[in-house]
């Protein structure tokens, strides 16, 4: 049982067949021949040799399907983490050097350890700090950075540029050295593959292919760009004429060694692998748990944490850089029909293949090409719209989601991310350090208490009945204790203060020591402090500690009880009235 | 009346009559008597000239009678406040020379500054980022800290020390040169303050005083210990013995100058400038509003933060240092009838007056009296109680207060308060990103849906109705999606989903996306996604977007509203049951 919680290959291996099989091979060839070009371009953008990506696809893919939970996520370099790969290796090695490559190593290392530990500790919730807007911002910001730091291949020039603003400028100074070949091949492949992208499948169907097929054709695109520009250079012996090409690139298995474990890069990587980690966890698992919802599966968050753990490792031991689950191959994958995780093994096998026997086919294909691929591949990340709607629904998500954006865009991924994560947990705190407190009336002709600033509703003057629409803690304590101050202050003649607590899912220690030190200071004013509808579990922890035997009210089951007990016949009259529509208009009910 | 928020003294100063004048006195008379010795202790804590003390009790105090609106509270150096004073400027200057004071100055120029700026800004609710359990585990290690480095001079022994522990074994090594008139000196006035604070009050009264009196005389105890033991070394000459003694004090005016500008000072009294003034403010805030309180009078706290922060600029341009309003001085004013800030300002005369005339008398007075003193004082910090009551409570509080404690009495003040900062609002975002989610189903003869494993209630087997017990926010949202996904996953008869959001105060960006994925992914499978007792502002927000129009179920008014429309038959039935006690035994409801 616990086995099998921790390699759940050994569940679904168990009632593996040949129809099962059938499926995952096929949707393993299709994987492979997208694969192909991404790793290589995800590789470049890495900043690595090519052959780098094709390795970072052959074991984490066979680990993934040993440890991972999802039937459908394909594993392998991605857009987003090989930015922050270059990013952060960028920083202790120059490319091209054998010590920049070794530290891409270590940061694969470092984060399938990370992952590894976090999933058997069940940290799994700490990628929950990584709100919806911030990550959005961040993932956009990236797009637009890679798309950026590739139109230099595409234009044939040598810039350069650690963030957007030094890219664009380093592109503009060099666009006059552009070679017009290289553009030509840049130009028209992006362009291709933008129609390929959009048009491509609909033509197909409509010239009488089936759907599946049509899809499959649609989705080798990059493949056909690929052979086409390679053809054309060799053909034509473009490269002879300023066309910058792959070139030789090691056939082989992967080199199996053991990573740098230097102290000192280690720990210069280790918030990078922290960060990559928690992004590629982010990314990976929302994808897996939208593809396995479809089919009513399930996945284990923990125990994906260890399969991408065990990817990482993988990687790093076969020469190759952060892995995790891609968004767009793992829906192919899951279109194409994959049933088990056993179809990302089978990939791995056509990839193994490629390293073996492709490599020396690719030797002309045109550096442009690879870089319109990137380009036109993390557009689709790039998501503005976002902005928008997140403006429209909440305001502190949006200054996250913009502070984010900008602070990628003009200080780099990491400054990025971390604001990012501050800001909206700081603005979290200060959303809820000041809760929407009402102030209550009884609505005539029922027991419902609603807020006199929206209804008009019965009140008693000695009583103030109030509801806090917020769990009591540290963040708002002192507002709770402000506001009951200032609105007993305003009014001499109340007697008895009413909590409302239908809406307290918590009260911690400081919000406990401010109830209590609001009872202390109504109790020294004359006045007492109830409570009502305080839930089960927030009654259960209040009974441990002595506040309800100190306390100068009562607590009430409900908010009538507490009225009625306090003004008996303003309550019994309001009762007994006639029930009306009590809303107020609402230029009346704003504040 | 803006220019009146801004300066309380208009408002109260222009009601003020010679009877609040009379009782404003008498109060400054008690409190200056009190304030004498803990000045001068308090400076030699902060590792300054004791006359420093003096100078950081004038000024400050006429400032915040202008600026503050507590009637009560009285301002000056502070314990804890000089700790961290001397741990911020002990590392940018050594003690004893011009520098260190000249440090010392700047930060309380800085910390002026910050607070003033945060009160114009209103931003008050920063304060409350440091939960109680957390400020009072800080101060709990800081009065260890304080004692334990005062024993050296009790002692008469040259010991130094960073944290405790360098602290008591530095003492371990030089105890053997303990000067023993020095050691019966502070024993002894230790001892007597002790017995005073507990026993003399009592006594005295017990003698036929009136309890007034008894209290002042009582009060008076540390200036009776300063008389005293100085009489003692004058009079037999100890300090030719090698007890160590104040020595000569500058008499005169506070020195008027400009503190350093110098910006490389600055940038490294940064972080330390603002803990004090965020420790500063939370400490005299929770005074002023408890006295506020008893006589049903109000404070504003972000005025309150304009008041300390008139205050310490004051000091720093009078060659003071940080100061804040004290608890014990501040009980003291207020028990001696201080009805408004005009008793500071008659208590900063009289500390101007033993500025110019006393401190030639003070000349014998030995070191280990001002020890001594400081070590009652701060004793009466320590609560190592709260430690148990907090454990009882909410062990995450406890964590973070142990935490503080702990990083407080290793690393020093400022490791010690951040740590516990980021810890309790780590464990606050990690508590509410699992929250209590229950099952629900409908209590036999009523239209109250409770939780299915406390309660023998009715379900119908295609609908699952659950309740979250918490806001909506990224740090839960992931949360929420694993949960339904869980639910849905392990139930195949399953076709409806109803989430009662009673409990929901806020849906934030991220959670309204895991929304629109959950009804995403439940449509994929089949299933219709419902919400029900959405609450207005919730409403509001969700009628912005289109995720009402998209949703594959509806929003029900009430929990019975959906569980009639989605299962009328056992509604229905249920519903006209007989009412009885559903609840079940409590082994069998807990999880």
């Amino acid at each position: 049982m616990s086995l099998k919680r921790y390699l759940p290959i050994l569940d679904w291996g168990a009632r593996y067949d040949r129809d099962t099989a059938t499926s995952d091979a096929v949707a393993a060839v299709i994987v492979t021949i997208m694969l192909i070009p991404q790793s290589l371009a995800y590789a470049m953008l890495a900043g690595l040799p090519p052959e780098v990506g094709l390795y970072a696809s052959i074991a984490p893919l066979v680990l993934y399907a040993v440890f991972g939970t999802s039937r459908a996520l394909a594993v392998g370099p991605v857009a987003v983490l090989s930015l922050m790969t270059a990013a952060a290796v960028g920083q202790v090695a120059a490319q091209g050097t054998p010590e920049y490559w070794g530290a891409a190593i270590a940061l694969a290392l470092m984060s399938g350890l990370m992952l590894t530990a976090m999933g058997l500790l069940r940290l799994g919730f700490m990628a929950n700090f990584l709100s919806h807007p911030v990550i959005s911002g961040f993932i956009t910001a990236s797009g637009i950075i890679i798309a950026a730091s590739q139109l230099k291949h595409i234009l044939g020039v040598k810039a350069g540029g650690h963030n957007l603003a030094e890219v664009l400028a380093s592109l503009a100074q060099t666009i006059g050295d552009a070679n017009p070949i290289t553009a030509v091949i840049g130009v028209s492949v992006a362009a291709f593959l933008f129609w390929a992208r959009k048009r491509l499948k609909p033509l197909l169907i409509a010239k009488g292919l089936r759907p599946r097929l049509a899809d499959v054709i649609a989705k080798a695109g990059p493949v056909m760009a690929v052979a086409a520009s390679t053809l054309a250079v060799w053909g034509l012996g473009l490269h002879e004429r300023g066309v910058a090409i792959v070139g030789a690139i090691p056939s082989g298995l992967p080199p199996l060694a053991l990573p740098s474990l230097d102290p000192a890069l280690w720990s210069s990587l280790a918030v990078s692998a922290l960060l990559i980690s928690v992004v590629g966890f982010v990314e990976s698992v929302s994808v897996a748990q939208t593809l396995a919802a479809k089919r009513r599966q399930r996945i284990v968050p923990d125990q994906e944490l260890i399969g991408l753990g065990a990817a990482n490792i993988g990687a790093a031991f076969t020469g190759g850089f952060p892995v995790t689950g891609g968004f767009a191959r793992s829906v192919v994958n899951f279109d194409a029909g994959a049933e088990t995780p056993a179809a990302g093994a089978f990939t791995a096998v056509g990839i193994l293949l490629a390293a073996l026997l492709l490599t020396p086919l690719l030797y002309f294909l045109p550096v442009a090409t690879l870089a319109a691929t990137i380009i036109v591949a993390v557009l689709s990340l790039v998501d503005l719209g976002s902005l928008r709607r997140t403006w429209a629904y909440s305001r502190p998500d949006f200054a996250a989601q913009l502070a984010t954006i900008a602070l990628t865009l003009g200080f780099g991924v990491e400054a990025g991310i971390l604001a990012g994560v501050g800001l909206s947990i700081f603005l979290h705190l200060y959303t809820s350090s000041r809760p929407h407190v009402a102030v209550l009336g009884l609505v005539p002709g029922s027991e419902h208490f609603r807020n006199i600033r929206r209804h008009d509703v019965v009140t008693a003057p000695h009583v103030l009945m109030m509801r806090i629409d917020e769990s009591l803690y540290f963040a708002n304590a002192r507002f709770l204790e402000d506001h009951v101050a200032d609105a007993v202050a305003a009014d001499p003649a109340l007697r008895h203060v009413v909590l409302m607590c239908s809406a307290v899912n918590e009260i911690d220690a400081s919000a406990l020591e401010s109830l209590e030190a609001i009872d202390q200071r109504l109790k020294a004013a004359g006045l007492r402090l109830h409570l009502s509808e305080v839930k089960g579990p927030v009654m259960d922890r209040l009974k441990r500690t002595d506040f309800l035997d100190h306390l100068s009210g009562d607590v009430f089951l409900t908010q009538y009880d507490a009225f009625h007990a306090l003004a008996p016949a303003i309550a019994d009259a309001a009762r007994r009235a006639e029930r009306r529509d009590t809303a107020r208009p609402p230029a009346q009910a704003a504040q």
